[in-house]
């Protein structure tokens, strides 16, 4: 940072922090510290200023005075984001908007479904509110105890709640935003249908924090299911996996509310360096998947209905050995080894890691040439493969070879990428199925979206934020 | 029509029949006059020239000439719109571009689940595609023998299937689009998860022909049902259908694909003026439910829990008396009672119509208070109400006063309109859930809506189409 910064003087940080008041606007390297680094330590920022606003009006303040006089603003909410949307740059001259002090549940109207969280609450916290009034809200992610509901608005995520729920997009019904202007956008609508001109809160949704600040958001909720069931099933190949997950949605239909897929040695490796998982099966297989299944009608319909599932799987030859969880622990042990396969990677050297989707049906495809593609480059790589296969979402992630120097393997992050998601683009699929674009994926994006498609990107963020004060270097 | 028409001039004309040959450039009176008014009367348009192109790259040389000539596009598909979105206006100088000769199923991916339909497809063939692949469409509505995909799409259709699959929005992955200025965007991707960028696809969804033209779509299937049952329940007010709404969702959550309520009057009204309809119950209730489940697992299945549902809404007081179809043609009787209401009520005069929304729980208030608000203006309205009581959707439709002349209650046509919509914004609700905004709502959504809504949507139609040549004078 240099001492003639001209855009973030010393006169205008007391204008930002006169509006949140002194307390909220942290300006000390060591309080600034945790907004500037990430999960995976892949970008940092610099910042000197960090607000953090207590209301609505606050935000309202806080984004009039960066468009009046053209500060750079970049909301941040749990810091939880991988593709580092949530992140200043290296100039100094951004401030962070921190939404964690808008933390409040405004109602939860249970005749409704429907919960009106703040943009901070975190996920976890909504998760309990809505268990506490006797309903679900489905979104679930491995960072949910951090996260916060306007991350994950922003970031549209999905998890593992996805195939029946749908993604964070499809859980809210309706948003208050702050436009860069500082006008408020009130649209906290609990309403199931409304075609009143255009679908403006699914732009927001999504858009990374470029649009606005969603500072609230009405969230549905569902019934909550009065029997749950998960097993860990072993099998060959993910065609099998495939096959078995087109019988168990004829099966439950919307019942199967989990079909993740995990490869062996993502299994291993989870086993090996994440303290209390354990192994489900005695035996060992190529590839794994977790089943769930969720009934509204009683513990022994779900039971009956897995066991169907599984039974059939087996039979037919789509399943090769399956578990189902006796307890509640132990479909918490499920869950849990299939959640630590990302953070068990970590100690096994470099990783190159994808959030991919393809058309559910190309999923075994995609593996097969992917894999091809990524040996070309390095024979010895380890694929890391687990992920949301219902969705047709995989973490296509893969480790350095065993023993060999990591820098050789980081060296080939790009090519190994480029090709990687060269295999998506031929499958017509996703190079960010859930984790958003951010700053890790813009240049890409750009590169290879159709130029139709980026131009109307623009021309809408244009629109919205003429000053180009709202997150400026991430998304487009 | 004036001679010195200077937009559409006889050579222009010929320029625009170029592309899509004579035969399909409708110029005679009668050949265009389908296309010139809508099913209720309320609009009528006038147009030289209903261009029938058969390509996607005819629609983009169309689009392309237009915005050279400054020429106004008006996108029509079956023409069954109830808001005058697909009518052009009384200058002549708009050019009708109908979609219908785009109508093929380009795909059916049985294993992605997942239909690939051009913009000019009927609903009904579609469905009937996706039964053929062993797959449910689930999008109904009471126009689906002549509505088209692309008309669902732009006017983010409802009708019946929304309570368990969603609107027409949340049916759709992927669209293909023609730019005003001709360019194809072409996002005709399978994926259930998805996050490059701003969500284009929703921002075409609903906009009614005026961001675009959708020219193809790819929707989800779901596995067909293997049970469906439908009853018809008879109780005493719209509260206690909403707690027995509540409770048939607690015990069959997605498997309640139905929840129809219907005012006494509007089953009077059907069944005395639409031929064939049938009294599902000998006794007579001040309010009916139609209540459908469908079940994944088996036709027992699905009888046993609405066995369930309604035994246990009787008991509980829910509901007063009840039937169960008994065969695939009675549960086709009880919804064509059902989908002949809006019909019936022609024969009974003049009728002023409203399609709302609240909030679920808000329903039972909703029409205790718009009963009251009309009432004050016009003490022997009829109150024909009935809709998607799950959605919270209703058709809040009035009818004239018994025997008394229909032009003095056409007369106050405006003044009760407005008092409806008053009670819908005190309820948070929407003046349009399902048809949209077109023609008809667009001074109201203009007057009402907040007006950073509105000129969002002004920013977003001009960065879209700087030229304004899309269907002008519809939505905003």
């Amino acid at each position: 940072m240099s001492d003639d910064e001209p855009l973030l003087s010393p006169s205008l940080i007391e204008r930002f922090a006169g509006i949140v008041g002194e307390r909220h606007a942290l300006r000390g390297a060591e309080e600034v510290a945790p907004y500037l680094t990430e999960p995976r330590g892949l970008f940092a920022g610099h910042s000197r200023l960090v607000l953090r606003p207590g209301s609505v009006r606050e935000v309202s303040q806080v984004l009039a005075l960066a468009s009046q006089t053209g500060t750079p603003i970049v909301p941040q909410g749990g810091n939880t984001g991988l593709v580092g949307g949530q992140m200043p740059d290296a100039t100094g001259r951004q401030v962070v908007l921190s939404l964690s002090r808008l933390n409040r549940i405004r109602e939860i109207d249970v005749a409704s479904n429907t919960m009106t969280a703040e943009a901070g609450v975190v996920l976890q916290a909504a998760q309990q509110a809505a268990d506490g009034a006797d309903r679900l809200f489905p979104l679930s992610l491995a960072s949910q105890g951090s996260c916060q509901i306007g991350g994950n608005l922003s970031s549209n995520a999905g998890g593992t709640g996805v195939l029946a729920y749908g993604n964070a997009r499809e859980l809210c019904l309706g948003v208050e935003v702050v436009l860069p202007t500082g006008e408020v956008l009130d649209d906290l609508r609990k309403l199931r249908k409304d075609n009143t001109g255009y679908d403006l809160k699914n732009l927001f949704v999504g858009a990374e924090g470029t649009l606005g600040v969603i500072t609230a958001a009405v969230l549905k909720l569902f019934p909550k299911p009065k029997g749950r069931e998960v097993a860990w099933v072993g099998l060959s190949s993910p065609r099998q996996a495939l096959a078995l997950f087109a019988d168990a949605l004829e099966r439950a239909g919307s019942g199967l509310t989990g079909f993740e897929l995990c490869a062996r040695i993502a299994v291993d490796f989870a086993l090996r360096h994440v303290p209390g998982t354990v192994r489900p099966l005695q035996s060992e297989h190529d590839w794994y998947v977790l089943v769930e299944i969720s009934s509204g009608r009683s513990p022994e319909d779900a039971r009956a209905l897995i066991e169907d599932i599984l039974s059939a799987g087996i039979e037919k030859g789509l399943a090769t050995d399956a578990v189902i969880a006796e307890s509640l622990a132990q479909a918490a042990a499920f869950w849990r080894l299939r959640e630590a396969m990302s953070e068990a990677q970590r100690a096994e050297g470099v990783s190159i890691k994808h959030d991919i989707s393809v058309p559910v049906a190309a999923i075994p495809d995609f593996i097969d040439e992917a894999g091809r593609a990524v040996r070309a480059i390095e024979p010895g790589a380890r694929f890391v493969t687990f992920g949301h296969m219902g969705d047709g979402n995989l973490h296509y992630n893969i480790s350095q070879p065993k023993g060999a120097p990591g820098e050789a393997f980081k060296a080939r992050y790009r090519e190994v990428n480029d090709r990687v998601h060269d295999v998506v683009r031929a499958f017509a699929g996703s190079i960010s199925a859930e984790h958003g674009i951010g700053q890790m994926k813009r240049d890409e994006l750009v590169a290879t979206a159709p130029p139709v498609a980026t131009d109307l990107m623009r021309r809408v963020r244009k629109a919205f934020d003429p000053a180009g004060i709202m997150n400026p270097g991430k998304l487009i």
